[in-house]
């Protein structure tokens, strides 16, 4: 795990450094929504989602810290951070505080937040525009969109309070997590020009560990404080959350997730020992919870 | 002016039936956003910005109804419609109504037009990836972010009930209005693959009628009766917002309108009879308020 802690942080050492450069700086008019861009996206992530990149990119060949793979996986954080401004909203999920720190729309305005989070979204376009490469835009633009995360979230909402059957939480949990998860491992791939049947394969891996990501982040609502979270524990039962917990129980969630992941393990086995980046980020995912 | 509406009209049917293709049916899942996106962008707009984008794509060369300036016109709508579904956001203008019918979140829920509007918003850049031309991805992501219309929406928000000196109104207009509007322009000269020469003056011809219409819109506001407008009459004074006729008064600001206009004939008499339809297009801006 240390090898894997020291890729971790040489990914988001370089994906902070990138995103720096590409984001307009606080004093830049109107400062207000800079200040708040930069406020939510420097808040201390582990950058999943750019490691995932880097590492499909470099088991497919491609070299670590190539400016292109940099500026997709930068793209990446701001989609991300797109969606967690607006999801904290006080009409979507109204939380106070992430990452230990007061939301967008408290640290700031409601208003700046919905602005904050649109241009966040608009700007990751542009870099990605700047890359030069139409797949990855089309790749990304279908996983954020209402056959992929957005409709995930709305399903999510639409949920709370409800009894729904398995198939909605899968539904939900692929769309709003997985699909943002699964396109990062994909671009990767994409910009390395993989083979088509390198990319299905990476793609299913994308999918399981997506998949694995969500039903551990319910898993730990449920079974951590506050202070380990950084954000309110529980509060998905507290409020009725469509989650894998609620629905199996938690023996059976646990036991799903450790499928997925060793589904995830088959998946990238063709890529022999340089996949070994990408199971230790698979086993990361895991090991949050045992 | 007879020619000109039929030549609205029929940008205005061609674009209603590929946004109809586009657009996921209301029976697609989830429903909710669907519906929502469709009952925002079929509210009866009058395409000014598909128009804009056909007639200069004629105007370079183009033919009318090419599939891929049509997307491109749709792509227009949904940024155009996602702007307004935030901007009417209670936390944003807090506007009831917009086109006589109930705003996004009056019809559905706040936390839907949110997702509603991102929703539009990447659906547009999915669109316009498909067309397979780079540069009017970065076009218009340019004009859409901080540096345009979302920096003109934070600093119209911001000089709300301020004393605000002129160069502040320009700002939020050239930005929160007329950068749309100026893209619109330069995406059908793109699209016509037009000479640098020509796409330098349609630039200046776009951002001319942009600023126009936006403080056209401002004196309607103020003369205008509410079912002349379809929302609230009167609602920018009442919230102290920084208009030109607040700032220069009714009759200047006529003034600067035609001046404005005038600046557009000029910018665009290299086309010669080519460029009716744009001049008629200017016209039909300054007309509403003679």
């Amino acid at each position: 795990m240390n090898e894997l802690k020291s890729y971790l942080g040489k990914v988001a050492d370089a994906t902070e450094k990138i995103l720096g450069e590409l984001l307009p700086a606080e004093t830049t008019l109107p400062e207000s929504i800079h200040k708040l861009m930069r406020y939510s996206i420097f808040a201390g992530g582990k950058r999943i989602r750019p490691s995932l990149l880097m590492a499909t990119y470099e088991a497919c060949g491609g070299t670590f810290g190539d400016r292109n793979a940099l500026k997709a996986a930068a793209a990446l954080e701001m989609f991300h951070t797109f969606s967690l401004i607006h999801d904290d909203l006080p009409c979507m999920d109204d939380d106070d505080f992430r990452r230990g720190r007061p939301t967008a729309h408290k640290a700031f305005t409601e208003a700046l937040a919905v602005l904050g989070g649109d241009a966040l979204c608009i700007m990751a376009f542009e870099v990605l525009a700047d890359i030069g490469n139409l797949a990855i835009v089309k790749e990304i633009a279908t996983a954020l969109g209402t056959n992929g995360m957005l409709g995930g979230q709305v399903v999510d909402i639409e949920s709370e309070g409800k009894q729904v059957p398995r198939e909605t939480v899968e539904y939900i949990h692929n769309a709003k997590t997985a699909a943002l998860i699964r396109s990062s491992v994909k671009m990767g791939a994409m910009l390395a020009d993989a083979s088509e049947e390198a990319l299905t394969k990476l793609t299913s891996y994308g999918n399981n560990i997506g998949l694995a990501f969500q039903v551990v982040d319910d898993i730990l609502d449920e079974e951590s404080t506050t202070e380990q979270l950084g954000k309110d524990a529980g509060s998905d039962r507290a409020r009725g959350k469509a989650t894998f917990p609620a629905i199996c129980g938690m023996e059976e969630s646990k036991r799903y997730a450790q499928d997925l992941i060793d589904n995830a393990y088959k998946d990238i086995a063709f890529l022999n020992e340089r996949a070994d980046v990408l199971r230790n980020l698979a086993d990361f995912i895991i090991t949050r919870i045992s």
